[in-house]
């Protein structure tokens, strides 16, 4: 199922519009490409809907913010929304500042996301924000994300992939949890980034099933660390590893995507 | 002849203005280095025509555009046909937005443009616009590109490079045939970027000779992605091909350029 | 004492906040996160005040600037001037264009800076500027560097680290030279501004001897750039240096700094 997900993308070759940070857009467009899509990186008001309007996927990323880049979101979603392509949000420390949660907010109050990817403190700042109660805070860590990220994604009607240790899935009614990825991956700027670009590719074609769309994207990214993270010589490090997860991405095939994902159905 | 051509860019060592794109800005810069060229990103208004006076050559990028840098461009277009500083013209994805056309349009129709270097869209796109009568198109892929880019050239008054399976470089009158380059190159995010701020560099020291600067570049650029291909080891994709380019390019001797170009006088 | 300040930035894990260049703004991450910092990069003057007041250091780079970005700069570096957060200036180009020129003014008049990280050239362009008194040329570089170095550190009271082939590493009195580094390094686009976002997470969590955090990030790039060299193997240029010197500093521990470190203390 999730080897066919990637056959999907290969085969569709879909264009994604991302509207997203300077610091990782080069990782993005080299992700997407690698997996088997077309990367087009625009964040400018003037040509948010012409751009969007011709792309399978659209993702907003928060990095990197400014006035003019939170137009173009708002104009890209309303575009994608009429049209139905399918939005990926990556709320990149959104809770750092007030301009980034009043834009995340203004984001999923105008414009229906398909995919929330974020860590457990964004997502804690989303559900703080968007309904004013508290997110759970708990000892035990997975509980609190697990509770913390259905809560959202019933809030907002959406799928919310939770990634950390362990990486939490879900629609809001089922939970899937995944145990792919690699401590060293934290050393790649614009992993989160990544992941999130190369879902836009993901839930661009496979739009019956977005909650096993993200999932998959999910563990193969995940796997690729491993996978990488093995690989390395004596000498090599985070930008080798870098190197390797994207290299990994290029020749990767359906047949090791399904045999190395680590997931499981846990409501 | 060539390899001639290399050697100046490294005994003359140019400073090359780029105007371009995040997604890309880091490798073209990179490339530049390697080429033993100078590069200097900037793309504010405020700064553009001090920067362009003080370079060998000008390259406009329409990648991540936006209104400053439209008209950080076009600042930097006449202060480099003031000072008769060769300008390099990428249209990125020009047919993706009627943003980047009119800015396409604006740049074209207001500046001596020395070099544009694009793919079979982006030049149909041009031609199309800049003259409201259609490109060619045509079962014969190669003889549509060739008819295009000399139409082009035509009407503009400069040499076009349009990269594909096979390049074809063009000043309206003659027209050369490269069978450089490797399949993989299209997995790189910013390729064609990197050619386009190369010839900034080529053009910007060898400018008693456009046409066969910009083929040398040309050239250049499609042997580095062989050579890289050719390099790559068991598990190494995409990334590591990215790393092997520029890699090669600071390698490259003028033997070796000279010995693997693979282009052809058509006309 | 040299490996302890890297063990301290590595134990603390330092937020460091960047406004900074597109074109490296990527490896200047990375490397922050190789050394065990984190960082956020962060440029609209709407959240340049929250985004510094979480930091524990702040850099400014004036690499592809604008109008917004340095907006963002004041707002930032007055905040961090209330807070105590050190702030490293790196004038990236500050000759290169009167926008930059003033930009840079307006910084050290109304910010204080901690150490200032630039070439030999962007010392002289800021003594000149901030004294209208000149900068010292002469036949014996490194006398002008050290004189030009004091000089601009006595001026605006803080460290100034002027790189080239022989660092030097100044608070207006004493004096360090530093002989770490490597001649490839100059092929790598932002290996300068690398050292100055490490910088900031050196001297954010060792505030109690500026000039010596400095130093020690000084001599360490440097010998990360030695060492990557050194580790080259046939085929490899410029782009795999870029690489080594990351995963280095990600491998680097306190007894190979500590042994490698080439300084010595001139007045």
């Amino acid at each position: 199922m999730i080897g066919k997900m990637l056959e999907n993308v290969r085969n569709k070759r879909p264009l994604v519009h991302c509207i997203t940070n300077y610091v990782s857009a080069n990782d993005c467009a080299n992700a997407l490409l690698a997996v088997g899509a077309s990367p087009i990186m625009a964040d400018d008001k003037n040509e948010a809907e012409d751009i969007t309007g011709i792309c399978s996927g659209l993702v907003l990323n928060l990095g990197t913010l400014s006035e003019n880049k939170i137009e173009a979101m708002l104009i890209s979603g309303k575009t994608a929304n009429a049209k139905d392509i399918p939005v990926v949000f990556d709320p990149v420390g959104v809770g750092s500042s007030k301009f980034r949660m009043a834009a995340a907010k203004k984001i999923v109050s105008s414009i229906k996301i398909a995919v929330i990817r974020a860590n457990s403190a964004e997502v804690k700042s989303l559900l703080y924000s968007a309904a004013s109660n508290s997110g759970v805070d708990s000892d035990d860590e997975i509980e609190a994300d697990i509770s913390n990220a259905k809560s959202l994604a019933k809030k907002l009607g959406c799928v919310v992939v939770l990634t950390g240790k362990t990486d939490v899935v879900t629609d809001g009614q089922s939970v899937y949890l995944v145990r792919n990825g690699h401590p060293m991956m934290k050393y790649v700027t614009g992993a989160g980034c990544q992941l999130s670009a190369v879902m836009g590719a993901f839930i661009g074609v496979n739009r019956s099933d977005v909650l096993l769309s993200a999932l998959s994207a999910v563990c193969m990214m995940g796997l690729l660390g491993e996978t990488a993270a093995k690989r390395l010589k004596e000498g090599e490090g985070s930008a080798s590893l870098r190197t390797g997860i994207i290299d990994g991405l290029f020749l990767l095939t359906q047949e090791e995507l399904e045999k190395g994902c680590k997931y499981e159905k846990y409501i």
